[in-house]
């Protein structure tokens, strides 16, 4: 079904439509594209398609013409230049030499742009200056599929509220949701984070000094932007970092996030003591210029808060948070990212990149979970997040990692004590610490709960989560478990386009169009080879059974007997 | 790692022991065997071993003598003999000929026993009467593994409390709890179901007239309680039912349920409105005979609320309740389970066969979840409970289904306003539609929210449900789903033996003993595979990183360290 598209490079991506759906493009208030996946429904449904959001890019249209060593089209350049408030510089910050990419180098890496100093070039510095930029009317309309199907779709109509760009606007001046889109990143399409809109699910990649090169972390960005990643992070580690992330970028229609320090880090020989703002810094810039969508600070990580993870099961399990721990230990001094904050806040602004407040005292086990120190370094973040939102820097709050059922909702409500209706963006939570191999599931479960709680974005897992670095299958596992839990998150928070996807699969299931379930499917390349394995016939695709009933025991054929029965008994008369 | 047995009659099972773990037995307050899967700890750890509830039976013993043409040893006959309530008959009721099994008899099929007409030989009749039985008395140490660890084990000792046989009896009496246990399924090792006590996983197997035969489903049987099945239902369909079911029964370490209607559809020929009173009670005979434990049974589906039913999505979805709705409207008259009620409980009260009060109209997506129709058989189902009861007939009560996240808890306190404290047993929910091939995970999260509040059984689903019949690996899948989902519920609800497993994982997780979390791992053949697959080697099973960081970048060592240096500067003096 897919088509792997190899460059010239040998960097190979897939490619082509997601079986039995047709990538297409709405428009949005200002005219603008919104990628949408279309499923073309049976003539016996209500409505000709639904429609669904797609975070994939261009790579699932029908003949995309893809070259992955010149990227993708930088659509938003215009939109950011008619803003105005930025400029091309002359030339990328020099990188030090030992940061030079061990792989191949991008070719034509673009230009960087900026604000200049002391300007916010960010959406919440338009936001709250009352204008709605282009990216936010698109990201706006990727939120209201649930009045933007084909006419004939009942649902739709009874859609109960709509989603605008002003919705958006307003979320984001609030400071309530981020629209993550630096300067220099302007292949991504827009989309929003936040509470009030569809939860979304972010994939984490890249390399790390053990395995995988940088083709393989370009193909697992193409590959879980497909199977529905909204945001990825290039946690990339060990040599080519810069190389890496330059690729991923390039080729990636969706934000990027990434964690500087594990890059600063490497540029000081790997030794965490050695580590200087100037160092940081410097990161933080080169990535800012690269395109970096949003950035994990691990600011809240202070001395003051450590003493209290001392005597937990598993101490710190954040890379970030022990790092940073490792260098206030042997300083003897504060986090010096929280003490340079606003200098951070400073730097971002000017190409707007949003920052992860990192939680680096996150429990690393469910007997850690919601302990003293996660709670005193949330406390830290609350503060951190008022300062970025003074300089206009978009801000939302990471959070937990494991954490059992019954304290999954006080982490939602602590957080917004803390740090007001700010998005958080969970790791999960993995509901118990005894499933290795199979931390997909425990993820989801937490994840689901945390999602209806109000969490804004899950982070996913894979099943290789504790075990070792993910692959291609890995990544679609990981994203299928994580996108069943914010889709059942946004059906129990009510977001309006929610209930329209189900309501289509069971009618489909309920009628035997055995076709459409599958092209509905979240995974439809699954959903038929399942079916196939055991009635492998087109003929059988209008059965009105499966094999795990047979044709005498299938509920809904009787079912459907009896109501066909009692409607033409109705239909006779009284009785 | 696993050892497939093939007997002289060529059915192959799994046996040997769970990579890592020995089987044991410790024993109950009567000297009766209490299995335990006992997992050796490394020496830095608290305690030699940690013992969990292990419901495989004999097949993963070093080296167990199974022979499947025999059965398992027949040790409860004894304990039931003693209590002199029942009697062994001369002979089985006969089969009618239209029964007879196409696939291998069971040699030597055992002579029932029963109790004589108008006595209750049930675990509820016993612990009325304020006898603690031996079956009560194993149950219950399973539930007290808190405190049965071996001596050392630091947290077993601070067990909130212990789970006594009295408890058990208690609880059984009061209809809080079910002990499945029919006296002539003496094969099977006794186990409680209740919301006091842990959350139990059922897996559902059986033949269906499409594909699968006696064999397959003998070792599936063997293989989900290997994997943790609390219980297994044989929803066998087709032919060969009741040969079937004997092989099973005979071999089943597991309480084994069933649904009697399906095998008295196909006594009368495939056709819902032929059944009979009659035939139905043959059946019901039968499988009582041969040792069902638990039976499923849509007494509930009344004619008046089969109109709520009608504007639904998805209609009837189970099999059993579309049967019965489809004789109702044939001939008019109400559900004759309904009408014949007393007369199924003096019949099974004689073997103990517990009742299942089937939701023969539960919800067959999110849209129809809570509807009314649901609501109108769960009052009829608290009816029929108070009559179950009055003749000593352990009764649970099942429920959906699919049912979106916030409207699960509703599904429990209407479940208990019904119909008091009697045992709950979900099929999921499935959190949402939209993911046929992944509804192991749709179902795990709805399972790990219906479990915390109270649901004492979960009903696995399979990554094949809807799409097809479970192969084995589906059958593992969706086990290890669900006993996350189990097990997140008893953390959740602070089942005193819960905590434990999760903290001595977590201890050798953050200690990098590989091993040892590999043998706590609830898969350890997969925890050990994920990790072998980028660092096969022994000597990388001591590493203090994995491959997902590198040794660089592990917060856990780094952690560690600053730990180290923190104590060591604690030593040292003030500072």
């Amino acid at each position: 079904m897919t088509n792997p598209h190899t460059d010239a490079t040998g960097i190979a991506v897939t490619t082509g439509p997601i079986p039995g759906s047709r990538k297409t493009y709405l428009t949005s208030a200002y005219g603008d594209p919104v990628p949408v996946r279309e499923v073309p429904l049976d003539p016996e449904s209500p409505g000709t398609a639904l429609r669904l959001d797609d975070p994939s890019g261009p790579y699932t249209e029908c003949a995309p013409a893809i070259d992955v060593a010149r990227g993708l089209d930088r659509r938003r350049t215009a939109w950011i230049v008619e803003r105005g408030d930025t400029a091309q510089q002359n030339a990328r910050m020099p990188v030090p030499q030992d940061q030079e990419p061990t792989g191949p180098a991008f070719p034509q890496a673009p230009l960087p742009r900026a604000a200049p100093e002391g300007v916010a070039a960010t959406q919440m510095a338009h936001a709250r200056a009352g204008r709605v930029t282009r990216e936010m009317a698109v990201a706006a309309a990727r939120e209201n599929l649930a009045r933007m199907q084909p006419e004939g779709f009942a649902d739709g109509a009874a859609a109960p509220r709509a989603i605008t760009a002003e919705d958006v606007r307003r979320a984001v001046a609030a400071g309530q949701a981020i629209l993550p889109a630096n300067v220099n990143h302007p292949e991504s399409e827009p989309m929003v984070i936040g509470s009030a809109f569809r939860t979304k699910v972010n994939a984490n990649l890249g390399t790390s000094p053990v395995t995988s090169n940088i083709g393989s972390e370009v193909d697992k960005m193409v590959w879980a932007a497909r199977w529905g990643a909204d945001t990825v992070m290039d946690l990339s580690t060990g040599a080519g970092i810069s190389a890496t992330r330059e690729w991923i970028l390039r080729n990636a229609p969706v934000p990027v996030g990434t964690v500087p320090i594990y890059q600063a880090v490497e540029r000081v020989g790997g030794r965490p003591q050695d580590l200087t703002w100037a160092a940081f810094r410097d990161t933080l810039i080169e990535q800012a210029e690269q395109g970096v969508d949003y950035m994990t600070i691990h600011a809240g990580v202070l001395r003051a808060h450590l003493p209290r993870a001392r005597n937990r099961v598993t101490g710190i399990v954040s890379r970030g948070g022990a790092i940073l721990a490792a260098w206030c230990e042997h300083h003897g001094r504060e986090n010096f990212l929280y003490d340079n904050f606003s200098e951070i806040c400073r730097i971002l602004q000017r190409y707007d990149v949003t920052i992860s407040l990192g939680d680096g005292l996150r429990p690393g086990c469910t007997a850690d979970a919601n302990d003293a120190a996660q709670m005193a370094e949330l406390a830290t973040l609350g503060e951190l997040t008022r300062v970025a939102h003074a300089f206009d820097v978009q801000v939302m709050i990471e959070g937990p990692g494991h954490v059992p059922l019954h304290r999954i909702a006080e982490n939602v409500t602590r957080q917004r004590e803390a740090c007001g209706d700010v998005p958080f963006y969970t790791l999960g939570p993995l509901a118990t610490d005894v499933a290795p191999g199979h931390d997909h599931i425990t993820g989801a479960i937490g994840g689901a709960l945390i999602g209806q709680a109000g969490t804004a974005m899950l982070c996913y897992v894979t099943p290789k989560e504790h075990l070792g670095l993910p692959e291609r299958d890995d990544v679609k596992e990981g994203l299928i478990a994580f996108r069943i839990a914010a889709h059942a998150a946004d059906l129990a928070k009510g977001h309006p386009a929610a209930r329209l996807w189900d309501d289509a699969l069971s009618r489909a299931r309920y009628a035997f169009r055995w076709d459409e379930q599958f092209r509905l499917a979240m995974d439809p390349e699954r959903a038929r080879a399942f079916h196939d394995a055991t009635l492998p016939k087109d003929a059988q695709k209008d059965a009105p059974y499966c094999a795990m009933c047979g044709p005498r025991f299938c509920a809904m054929r009787i079912s459907q007997d009896v109501a066909d029965a009692a409607a033409a008994g109705a239909g006779a008369g009284p009785g």
